[in-house]
């Protein structure tokens, strides 16, 4: 009988693993980094290595699945990485196939932010609900949205791309083509850029533009205020499109929330009356890194693969 | 067996009416105006009536049930409209229950944008697909999603606020609280004010506006132009977020389509990659009028009430 799964976050820097029971108890964990030079048959290898070695650990009867996430857009029903900027050499590659046909397991593919996202639903911030959406806050801003229990994929697997939702209609321009996008007003690049034009420093890292704010520097304190204003436009809007109880941020700069926090509340508490009128909730998400293993090893429990 | 279903769409103004069959085929339909300065007991005899005659014409045996679509917020699960400021005196009475009661029949409450949007899934512009988006531009602006073939409500009936997204951060005013509501910077009021800014008429309606563009004023085009780059704006935060394939407008301000989409889409295309990446679609929405009528029928099919 199944008792576990294998929960794979594959990105452009880790590989990691977990094998999850079912009650969500994380068995093992493994960390490793992805072998990005040598290339697909490396990263190949490497997933099938620590998968059959947690297999052999945990016993091949019990495991039910493999789930992985992948920064990109998935084509969920043919397990095959359509885009993604940081595994080029995945794209348009019979990903999930080839690695059941090694493995002989079931394999699920999924987004990484999707898979935060569910990671957070099943063990996380959000384990008392059906429905959240989930910011997550880096070099870029991703997304995730959770209804009824599932991610919302779109018809081409690009749902929930809310890192480049307008929130300035005339603001900083973005790789996408559009100019004003949520992730160049409030991700880690978009404060070490503020700090910069504030003079604050050249290259200053998110972090250490919060050290400045901790130590008093009001040029720092108005970043992070900018930053807030920016995820409360964003924010408002998702609570009048979802009207969803939860809404969670992750990513390291979730350090500096008491700095950006207050000016996003209120940006989300002027535009939206349904946030003023409910009690909805806007939160820290609860398993940092560990949200896309989560949620990566929960797919083979939730019957992720679509028909 | 059940044959057909009865649709009602109870507006401020109107109460329609009509026996759909199956097959999305109207047997007959019924339009009347609402007795609102009657009061609440007016407005139930009126409904109870036209239901009774309808069912009477074609056979009680052959009625599935009855649908009502009506303004304002919901509560599912109690059949009770928890606020609409077109019906203030429907607020928090058992309003399915009562209806229940007596025609003996079960009722399913939509708001009533969500009943269009099912209508234009069930037999308009959205019948191929499972997934879409509707905004309906009036007075103000509203919105319905269906996601799987069912409306998306939210925790408490309030999703698909899409009339408040803000599209201008710091635009125009609105009773809501915020500044820059889509409603304010493209609904038919938001035209007419438009046009009174740049000195076109003081109390034109949005289609004098129209003809006013029709005939070659300047001014006038510009209104559409600038009301379709606002609801370009929000398109494309939609298209960013959903990914679902299509995208509807209604409305009578849709007679403007010539003048205010170009500007629209070449907004979204702008503003949203997976817009220009794929064929999603961004259309007229098909029914009209009739678009509630027909998803306020379908809703006994769908087994709208929820658990």
């Amino acid at each position: 009988m199944a008792q576990y799964t294998i929960g794979i976050d594959l990105g452009g820097t880790n590989l990691r693993a977990a094998a999850i029971d079912r009650s969500g108890t994380v068995l093992e964990k493994v960390s490793g980094s992805t072998n990005l030079a040598e290339g697909r048959e490396a990263v190949l290898s490497d997933i099938s290595n620590v998968i059959l070695r947690l297999r052999q650990t945990f016993g091949p009867a019990g495991l039910a699945g493999v789930g992985v996430g992948v920064p990109g857009f998935i084509l969920l029903r043919e397990g095959v990485i359509a885009n993604s900027n940081n595994l080029p050499f995945l794209e348009n590659f019979p990903f999930r196939d080839e690695l059941e046909k090694r493995i002989g397991t079931p394999f699920i593919l999924e987004n990484d932010a999707n898979a935060a996202a569910l990671g957070e639903k099943w063990m996380g911030a959000g384990r008392d609900v059906s429905d959240l959406v989930l910011l997550t806050l880096g070099t870029g801003i991703g997304g995730g949205i959770v209804y009824g229990g599932r991610a919302m994929h779109g018809f081409l697997g690009m749902a929930a791309e809310l890192g480049h939702i307008t929130v300035v209609p005339d603001g900083n321009p973005c790789g996408c083509g559009n100019v004003g996008c949520l992730e160049k007003h409030a991700s880690a690049v978009a404060i070490s850029s503020m700090a910069r034009l504030l003079n604050l420093g050249e290259n200053l890292t998110a972090r250490q533009v919060y050290e400045l704010a901790v130590r008093g520097e009001d040029p720092a304190r108005r970043v992070f205020s900018s930053m807030g204003r920016a995820l409360g436009v964003a924010l408002a809007m998702l609570v009048n499109t979802f009207n969803f109880p939860v809404y969670l941020l992750s990513g390291g700069v979730l350090a500096a929330w008491d700095f950006f926090a207050p000016s996003m509340l209120e940006e989300v508490r002027r535009r939206s009356f349904t946030f003023r009128t409910t009690n909805t909730r806007i939160e820290k998400a609860a398993l940092a890194g560990d949200a896309g293993l989560y949620g990566a090893a929960w797919l083979p429990w939730i019957d992720g693969r679509p028909e």
